[in-house]
């Protein structure tokens, strides 16, 4: 769900090179996740509840050793000067890993997805039909230098019954061999395979090119983090992808928004947490709003620290004493992922679709109004995988929208769209029983 | 639903060249789609309906027209040696087309998908929250010299709310030149953009790939066709895709079936039509149940002109006269779309769900069982878009199975799974109606 780099602007790399020899293993070790994902496909939810409480408690018992390994990443980390911001996800304390725990407890108390039947009906002819949930079977995951994606992913993969292959951010391979590790003897004790959670950081880079390419292996590829990394596998991937996370969120103050519900909203959408992609981004203010709204909300913003981009309706409104950074065309485009916000009056709703239409990244917009027609429009015409009417874009997040856990937020359209928890694991499967039916 | 060639093992091809010119004008065409997307997401029922009836009724009317245009890509094709099924494919008459254009009309009395509620709720914070099914918003379109697929795309895609950017193979240009100018007419009389149906054929093969790159303006890739276009579109495609097609499909004939209803089953599965997806292309037949089946079975076969490709075991039960070509591993690969037939004899059920693992394009497999537990665990272990008990292969079809008209059976499990009909050419949105909520 957060990102920890955005450039949405910045130029692609090349594709990253191949290794015949890390192409094998990595291969390989796919093929053992397929040969492990057909006992979690069969397995019951009972034994999957129980090994996700096996690889909490084990984690708890390991966390000596794994803040240990971590310790290493951490001086390496140093050493290659890491930012603060990146020292601070990759680490690990006893505290941290409880509650690493803790989700692995939570996801075993959610309801299975696989079996669910999606569709059933019995066709003229007779023929009985269903359309059930089954496990993907493995799905990959390559994200960045945060051991506890490492639990989070192999938890959320094990409950929808795939197996998963991770490839983490190679400043955090010590933590997530040992993590990795724990997880696998977990399994066995409960007597699934040690093979439905493998890591393949220690092939680096290449290793995630090989997964990438890993077309009849992996069934679903899921990029988490920054900008670069998701395109880069995006544009890599013969396998399936998701793709996630870019999020430049849009606020919108109609002009029928009621100045006291809009303030809240706007402060909470940029303010309450500023490196996630859910976090908002642009602030657009109908023209008949601005005078009433745009003071105040400039002053507030200033007060929280954040930085405002305006455009010069924005910086004429602006009181004195508040300072207005003139906005360009980079600043509509821009993920800041900081305590900056772009803002910009527009003279109608039409003007704020079509602005939205133009820059937004298809994540989550918010309208605040209390006119119907403007809210029906909002939600009919911003395409976007979440639409917030008089709430905080804040909300599109798997917990916070009662799906349980999530491994990601979907801002393509194919398979999954939003926040992306258990049932967007699985696909379905066609089961047809007749009584010796053949067509005609 | 029906594929033209048939090489699983073909090597593949180099990655086809893009031209900066056709590039520029795929994504003007794309854009252009883009744009006539938004008219169509928001178009009720009734005026959907109504486009898809003048539609048809302009087919019907512009048929002198369109087989005029036929018969020039007939001689060209002639001219080129094409053969006779090809031919038979691209071959348009009045009768053809009237056909075509009842196919519209029962696409129009179709529930329309956009508008559904998947998901609804009320959290507890008292945020509503729901799951709204919303069109893609353009949808291309890649498949061979088969006019009929423009309409049936165009349709489907209209239906579902979203615009079409069509290829068909350059053997048909000039008939789908016309057909797709006449649906643009019939789409403009009721007052929706001519745009939502565009045709890139002018562009040749280097349209097509411009195409599987117009990343950003393309939200869903369907390639329909024989496997090597299906796997160029895979491997060069960076916008998002569905593969469809490839079936090599099992009929399994257990220790517990009854002959009489497995008869049947196979001749059905094997013979009824043969150049399609879901035709069986091998028969695995359980120890226990060959001396009792296979002499007459391996008769029928020969009786319907079926070449069977056999193991040892199965010749061994070959009747006097009727023959069996040794069967290698290059046969149990092999999607034959030909009245051939590998047919293996296996020791158990575990090595039938083995070899189905090993050499299955996850298509469909059918089980003819009166045993209640062989049959549990096929289903549970076949892991493939459909599993069929007791009935034939044939059922793996959209139409078949109650779900209206296909665009083609995805055999991947990311998106949609089997035949993939209105609903699967739409995604989601959700919408989060608030009263000023904010995140805590």
């Amino acid at each position: 769900m957060s990102s920890v780099t955005a450039s949405p602007t910045s130029t692609p790399s090349p594709g990253p090179a191949e290794s015949p020899d890390v192409t094998e293993a990595v291969r390989a070790t796919a093929r053992r996740a397929q040969v492990a994902s057909r006992a979690l496909a069969t397995a019951t939810r009972a034994t999957k509840d129980a090994a996700l409480r096996a690889m909490a408690d084990a984690l708890v018992v390991a966390a000596p050793e794994i803040v240990s390994a971590n310790a290493v990443d951490l001086e390496r980390g140093q050493a290659a000067g890491l930012s603060e911001g990146l020292l601070d996800r990759l680490a690990l304390t006893p505290d941290r890993i409880a509650a690493i725990a803790d989700a692995l407890r939570e996801l075993a108390a959610l309801p299975d997805p696989v079996g669910e039947v999606v569709r059933g009906s019995t066709l003229p002819n007779g023929l009985r039909l269903r359309q059930v949930r089954v496990p993907m079977g493995v799905v990959g995951m390559i994200y960045e230098a945060r051991p506890n994606v490492t639990v989070d992913a192999a938890g959320l993969a094990l409950k929808s019954g795939n197996a998963a292959v991770l490839r983490g951010g190679s400043a955090a391979s010590s933590s997530n061999t040992v993590i990795v590790q724990v997880l696998g003897q977990a399994l066995t004790s409960v007597g699934l395979p040690a093979d439905a959670v493998q890591s393949i950081d220690e092939h680096g880079r290449a290793g995630a090119v090989a997964l990438m390419h890993a077309r009849g292996l992996v069934d679903l590829l899921v990029p988490r983090g920054g900008a670069d990394l998701i395109q880069t596998v995006v544009r890599e991937a013969t396998v399936p992808v998701v793709e996630t996370g870019v999020g430049n969120c849009h606020v919108y103050v109609d002009a029928a928004a009621d100045p006291a519900m809009a303030l809240p909203i706007l402060m909470n959408s940029k303010t309450q947490r500023v490196g996630v992609c859910n976090a908002a981004e642009t602030l657009l203010v109908h023209a008949d709003a601005a005078a009433g709204f745009l003071p105040a909300a400039l002053t507030a913003l200033a007060g929280a620290g954040v930085v405002v981009h305006g455009d010069e309706r924005t910086a004429a409104l602006a009181p004195e004493g508040v300072d207005v950074v003139p906005a360009t065309e980079e600043d509509w485009a821009t993920e800041y992922l900081s305590l900056d916000l772009a803002v910009r009056v527009v003279g109608s709703l039409d003007e704020a679709l079509e602005h939205i239409r133009t820059w937004s990244s298809g994540h989550t917009e918010a309208i605040v109004t209390n006119d119907l027609a403007a809210s029906r429009r909002f939600v009919a015409e911003v395409d976007s995988a979440a639409v917030m009417v008089n709430a905080s874009t804040r909300f599109t997040d798997g917990g916070q929208l009662g799906l349980g856990a999530e491994i990601g937020i979907s801002t393509q359209k194919m398979h999954a769209r939003g926040p992306m928890g258990l049932a967007e694991l699985t696909t379905t499967r066609w089961v047809v029983e007749g009584d010796g039916h053949v067509r005609a």
